[in-house]
């Protein structure tokens, strides 16, 4: 795979003027950003989508199959996914398998997605409520950086997306994360305005660890920092029904890694407390409602996860270095 | 992508005994085949399929996969498949897109799969009676040549995999094509007995061509010989009701090519009319049911083979001496 391209709106819009074959498949909550596309690219058909997890499903890729063919999309075809993560999942994977691939670019709407999920070329599905169980790794063509694409995103999935830029700032660059706690702390608005530099430079961390390792052989796995607990969090909500985002348990699952380095000795003691601080001024939720044991219990039976009793943790030396450390699933509760 | 590997029977069963997580799929008519092999190796699950044109769908992938999640198959998984190029297609493409991708490996066990359909990666299934609309460029690990597997093959389908197999021949190597043609004419027996040399020069003729050019960018369209003319005998024939196998088209489309490289002094005059005492003499068919108008009309809402009322036509010089030449789809039809 080649590494991923990151691409301010103009110059992606300078790009597409050139394509034969442009489809925008989008969020339809997003139906502005995919009009001012629509209006300044030589767009040959557009579909809107209504997103849901429960609608990420191979049966949703298929439409998108039937819809390109009876528009009689070529191997020369570009797809543009306009929207958040699931967007860019559902149709970075209709390209990959249309026709044996075809392109796509994204122009991710979400916090969330510009920063992590539109990047790295992981596209897929779920299968039967089992998340991405489906996919291909196939890289867009590029990916659209666009502050102002978030103007109508919920101050609560922005918050969501904050928790992934945060986290991405954990491991490449310590620096730019206290620069960007303490801004937005004394910000009068927590929201897209005056993070632009933010959101590219966490991108562009993304990207360079994804060059790196494409299919996650290796370093890769860093991005995964606090989703261990994090999954296991998401996992037990479901269970009990209860609204927990993506975001807020990566927050929780950062606390939880941060934590464990401590009581491994990787970290000094301290970290954990300190994100806690800084997460919390933010609106980030720092405490998991469920008890560490059942967390633990829900990582031995992920069996994604596991692998032969053993988990790769991402623990956090300091802000901005991370090391990942294959341990027992159940550290956690042997250490203090 | 990686070279194709091909390999026979004893050093496949050699590489498999040390797979920790084994799955075999096979066709339901070669159950005789799995058994063989679930009984020599470490299987540890194994699925039946009852194969056919129209069950090639992604209904039919999603239940591979369902399977596949119900059996915990980890990222380390080897799926085996077992069949006709219904089936390794079929494999194929679960193994591409499942967790990501997976490793498979082929064991053919019609004549067509073992030289050409089992060999090259090229996966996938149909979409609204598309053919291989969807899929994915995945090489398998191996792909396992043992002429033993086509005893069950019923006589059509060892004359479809025939008329293959000499496409290969008149591609890559004119005296093999020659000397297959003769041994055939004086064999008894027109079956698997006796060509199992001639399986393996095809199959490696194939597996070099596409190590050159893995997704079809250039010379592997080469492989394509006879099939511009046989794809439009195949679609008249589903029109029409007719029963008419891959085959026999591609025989067919061979005569016809070589009609079109003598009307445009590409070959000598007389190669044709050789290539249809040759394919009769097999018992393959060499006139087209169709006129060659109705056949060149089916050519031009061909959207697959036209671009821009041009087709990528490949031309025949001498057996074994092919030579790929864009022209006006229906050049047929204006030379003489």
């Amino acid at each position: 795979m080649n590494a991923p391209v990151l691409l301010p709106l103009t110059e992606a819009l300078a790009r597409l003027q050139a394509e034969p074959e442009l489809f925008v498949v989008y969020d339809a909550n997003v139906a502005w950003v995919a009009s001012q596309l629509t209006e300044a690219l030589p767009v040959r058909a557009s579909m809107a989508l209504e997103t849901s997890e429960e609608g990420k499903t191979l049966e949703t890729v298929q439409a998108l199959e039937r819809w390109l063919l009876q528009e009689d999309a070529s191997r020369s075809a570009l797809l543009l996914a306009v929207g958040g993560g699931i967007t860019t999942d559902l149709v970075g994977f209709a390209a990959a398998i249309y026709k044996r691939g075809i392109r796509y670019a994204n122009v991710p709407t979400t916090l969330l997605a510009q920063v992590d999920a539109a990047i790295g070329g992981k596209t897929g599905v779920n299968l039967d409520g089992y998340k991405n169980m489906l996919g291909a790794f196939r890289m867009p063509e590029f990916t659209v950086l666009e502050a102002a694409f978030l103007r109508t995103l919920p101050p609560r999935e922005f918050r969501c997306g904050l928790a992934e830029l945060l986290k991405t700032f954990l491991i490449g660059d310590g620096a730019a994360y206290g620069a960007l706690v303490s801004s937005l702390q004394s910000a009068q608005n927590k929201d897209e305005r005056g993070i632009e530099d933010d959101i590219r430079r966490a991108a562009a961390i993304k990207a360079r660890i994804v060059a790196e390792d494409p299919e996650e052989h290796g370093v890769r796995a860093k991005l995964n920092l606090g989703h261990t607990f994090g999954h296991a969090i998401e996992h037990e909500a479901r269970l009990r029904g209860a609204d927990i985002t993506h975001g807020e348990a990566v927050a929780m699952g950062i606390v939880l890694a941060a934590e464990l380095s401590e009581r491994l000795g990787v970290a000094q003691k301290g970290l954990s407390a300190q994100l806690k601080v800084d997460f919390s001024r933010l609106g980030l939720p720092v405490a998991s409602p469920y008890q560490v044991e059942d967390l633990v219990e829900a990582l031995r039976k992920d069996k994604k996860a596991v692998a032969g009793g053993k988990v790769k943790f991402v623990l956090l030396r300091a802000p901005g270095d991370v090391v990942l450390q294959e341990l027992p699933y159940d550290c956690y509760l042997h250490t203090k």
